[in-house]
């Protein structure tokens, strides 16, 4: 038989194949997929358990006509290869190469850029609605995880919907697997609805039933309770106002297409909002990942027959290790320290302070926004919170921080991990505004670590704190500075004139001044580790500023209203006129690829940062003319 | 018999009376709470409905000791009153007096500030999980109303308590309203809960059961149902893993207070979280107050025996009505208009948009992170979303609006009323940060219109556009400015200078403008009306740069990161060095007050301004004599 993915372009080539063809086409997109995240590295444990689930949407619904919005979005590889994208998918996650989440400006297809957990419901309930009221037929699907189920906003939407009146389906994705381990009562409930006799009756009649049309096993269950004056439907997302079908089996053909096909009819016929069930595993079809879906996540490169192997050479330390590290030893100092993620053991460097100090160690969910009152509530207690949380979902718990942290001014330390660029995952995942968005709440500290030592060393200073006070620090390893085995502080609030020149002096704020010394060093100025985006070291930069001709900040993060415009206020406040440069991350999204390359694109390496100086200040440098860059 | 309350000075005085002195003291309470809020302004309906509530949980429960966390907050006068505050009634919400929510600060009862809603559950999660890793044994309890439980992260909250092991218990204020009429799936669900033949048997079994200790009817019915081997537990709360109660009577002392010390019970014994379902009704006790809950949900100073009466002078126009006007003018010129509100119809200034639009307004419940995704996915569909939120509840959709509507560039209107301080609201509610949070984020605008004529203009603007655009506008009315009839906009980001002076400009963004312009007056100062914070109007900057010697800039906003900041970066970028005077709010939170008071207090009126002004920059100023204010 020849090979049918070749054939497919777009969702209209899937939905001319017979039925029976579905299960080999499916059968080749894993392989696909498979092979192309082996080659590219990406995500692949999700992506191999949402082959079948994608097939049958698109081969039921009416796409792009009918709108898929895939929760968090890094399952959509089989997505995207039926989508017209499978030539592009070399390309993937690579500066230049399709995104490794769906991007409205990539496709058609991809109704709704997701990658933050949790938007879909909503995102889609916007969808219908606007369909409504525009008097159109088609109809709204979101795909979510049960791990993505757990965030608040997933409630909300699901209030909100279980009363409007949209041609929504919401269909959970139930792998029992967020990134970490799944937590909470929802997941208890959803093993329950998986586990029980519901489970085994729903599977072996919906299996007979399911294949005719009308009625659904549930419809009818449904119906009955309705016809005996029940006032308490049979589950949770019933009381929400949804018509739940399911827990149908994710990898079955069988099941999917005749009760997406009954769904869609209920949809056709306005009969409100519907909920499907269905239960995947994560790595299906892939031995390797199916015994380890976290291992096989997002892995890198490697070899599908052999799986992953040990790097030759150990990798450079992380700052996540730095922060598992420290978290740890710190908590056998202290027995306050308790530490919190929002369903990131794994990603925030965890899985260690788990061990050791299970009854101290709190995985909430994806729930950023409970996280961080429950840090608040325990450092009312006495306790001394370590939320650990990457910059950019801290953006979801920003409320809570100035309304429940700050306000109070409560003694959390927020241990910030992927602040900056963060490389493949790309501008959806970038920790750039977290300067600017914590340094303008009261009672709030923000700390820069330069490199491996100083992060732990400032976090030894956070936790020293009084008050609320943020460590942020990038994805990935710094310089490999050797961490003190201690827990020894640096000073609260105070940098570093690290390197003496003339003219100009370099102002840096974190990791940056690295390149930042380099360039100083060819253009004869001076640099500070300025350590503290907030408070900043007055001293220092008063010193600084009489010393100097002029200043230039250097900075990993936004430039509107980050560090370095900290320092021209400070130097306005003080009374100091002169001519500052900024540099920083622009006011742009910056899409994915290499970090690296994507900094010096933006000017912000070594090269970046003496060339952009050299155009500003020629006129202040004092270097010897050999040193001089050619213009 | 003597009156109680007056010896009254704590809980433990309370705790001394006997079962029968409960209900007289209940109800001196009440005609306290009502001659006090008649007296001061302030929330009242909430205040009559949690009387008896507060009453039994200070009764049962050994408080400091216990915690209670008020959800909200504005429901706790008669916590405040039994806890000590009774003499300071008479300050409440005025500058130097006590707040109108729990502060930390004022009182050890007050366990954890509240205002903004749906934090109580994690709060309190927090000390109860607090409790257990220090070997303490006392109890948390979190009341929370039916509008807050539709907010995710109380959800978020309850996820997580229900598989956690503490002494926790939930109390539902069910009085079937929040500020706006309630909406969504979970309402109707309580409805339901409440009207079905369940309530009924709760009520009249309850009653005998209830009074006795152990067992509780509904502890009795969910051991039955365990028994039965069911996979379901009966309510939405128990799939969630808590024990479920309810509902009872809120206004009954002899239902609440054997439940509740039953339930202290069950804690007492570590039988997992408890979740206590209790009816209560808005305005209990005070008829005109329970007949419209809405009109005295937070009412001014009025006469108890006459209630609400209509201003003798009509009261000017405020910026929401501005809003709500333009609204609807603008919904009936653009069929791709539609409202979303989250839970604020009144105060955002919503009811006639609602009234004449009715399928073009969306009240989502409290639901902030939902409302913005939601308005995204609208906006996906060509609709073209206007999502009215207060400035200080955007705080929580901070994630929704950079990851599904800045970074998609979608056209979403954001109308930020309570934009600068509030006055009697306090810190909890001051819309402080919103520039400084907005304008980081690529692709966004925000605009500060000075007055109310420039409020709809700007608006107009807004909508033009396509990218989003946030309007931000205070509490409250503002000069009186007539605003034109049409949907006329101004342009783009584009400033005015509006009065012609010399050696010193001041850059005014919002309503600051007037006093800014008075302040100039006497400081023979230009100033401009600058209209935009993001992009800012870099000509006119530059005209102003090259025309002056020094510039100030003025807002109702915080100083670091905001419009003033925004200046610093354009001019250093600009290449132009000179001083510049930064006014606006201090980093730190600001209390309640009168805010004209606030604001002088501040160096934010006219003689503030130029205070600030002569201060710094005397020798530019160029005046005659008699203008210049004595040192």
């Amino acid at each position: 038989m020849s090979p049918l993915l070749p054939t497919i372009e777009s969702p209209a080539d899937l939905r001319r194949l017979s039925r029976t063809q579905l299960q080999p086409l499916a059968n080749e997109l894993r392989t696909f997929v498979l092979e192309s995240v082996a080659r590219t590295g990406g995500h692949l444990s999700s992506n191999l358990g949402t082959v079948e689930l994608t097939v049958a949407l698109h081969y039921v619904f009416n796409t792009p006509e009918d709108r898929l919005v895939w929760d968090v979005g890094h399952q959509t590889y089989p997505h995207k290869i039926l989508t017209g994208r499978r030539d592009r998918m070399h390309s993937l996650r690579q500066q230049g190469g399709i995104s490794g989440f769906p991007r409205r400006e990539e496709s058609e297809y991809d109704t709704f850029g997701t990658a933050h957990s949790s938007t879909s419901i909503s995102a889609a309930l916007g969808m219908a609605l606007a369909s409504k009221i525009k008097g159109e037929k088609r109809h709204s699907v979101a795909i979510i995880g049960d791990g993505a189920m757990t965030a608040g906003m997933a409630f909300e939407a699901l209030n909100n919907a279980g009363v409007a009146e949209g041609r929504l389906l919401v269909v959970l994705n139930d792998n029992d697997m967020s990134i970490s381990p799944p937590v909470g009562a929802l997941n208890r409930y959803l093993a329950q609805l998986m586990s029980g006799q519901f489970y085994a009756a729903a599977k072996n009649v919906g299996k007979q039933v399911l294949r005719g049309a009308p009625p659904l096993f549930e419809l009818a269950k449904r119906l009955e309770e309705h016809a005996k004056g029940m006032v308490v439907p049979a589950t949770l997302f019933e009381k929400f106002g949804f018509n739940y079908i399911g827990p149908i089996d994710g990898h079955d053909l069988d099941s999917l297409i005749p009760t997406l096909e009954n769904i869609r009819h209920l949809l056709e016929t306005d009969s409100g909002p519907q909920f499907l069930h269905v239960v995947t595993k994560k790595g299906q079809g892939y031995k390797l990942a199916e015994a380890d879906p976290v291992a096989y996540h997002g892995p890198g490169k490697f070899d599908p027959a052999v799986g992953l192997t040990k790097p030759a050479t150990p990798p450079k330390t992380t700052f996540t290790q730095v922060f598992g590290q420290w978290l740890c030893d710190m908590a056998e100092a202290d027995p306050r320290l308790v530490g919190i993620t929002p369903a990131m053991r794994e990603g925030s460097g965890m899985v260690e302070f788990e061990r050791r100090f299970p009854a101290r160690y709190f995985d909430v969910g994806i729930a950023e926004q409970h996280a961080v009152t429950f840090a608040a509530g325990l450092a009312c207690e006495g306790m001394k919170p370590v939320v650990a949380i990457y910059s950019t979902f801290l953006q979801r718990a920003y409320d809570q921080l100035i309304h429940d942290v700050a306000l109070q001014n409560l003694p959390v330390v927020f241990a910030l991990d992927r602040a900056g660029l963060v490389g493949a995952d790309g501008a959806t995942h970038a920790g750039a505004y977290d300067i600017a968005f914590l340094r303008c709440i009261p009672n709030m500290a923000v700390a820069c670590p330069s490199d491996e030592a100083e992060c732990r060393q400032l976090l030894s200073t956070a936790f020293e704190q009084d008050h609320p006070v943020a460590v942020r620090y990038p994805r990935g390893a710094g310089v490999g500075a050797v961490q003190p085995s201690g827990l020894e502080a640096l000073p609260y609030g105070r940098g570093e004139w690290t390197h003496k020149g003339r003219g100009v002096a370099i102002l840096a704020f974190g990791t940056l001044l690295h390149p930042a010394l380099a360039a100083a060093q060819r253009l004869g100025a001076s640099v500070a580790n300025m350590r503290w985006a907030k408070p900043l070291d007055l001293d220092l930069l008063r010193e600084l500023a009489n010393s100097h001709q002029a200043l230039v900040t250097v900075e990993e993060g936004c430039l509107q209203g980050g560090a370095g415009s900290a320092v021209l206020e400070a130097l306005q406040a003080e009374g100091l006129t002169l001519p500052v440069l900024q540099l920083g991350l622009p006011d742009e999204f910056v899409e994915h690829g290499d970090p690296a390359r994507l900094l010096a694109m933006l000017g912000l390496d070594a090269t970046g940062i003496e060339r952009s100086v050299r155009e500003r200040f020629a006129d202040l440098l004092d270097v010897a003319p050999g040193l001089k860059v050619a213009a």
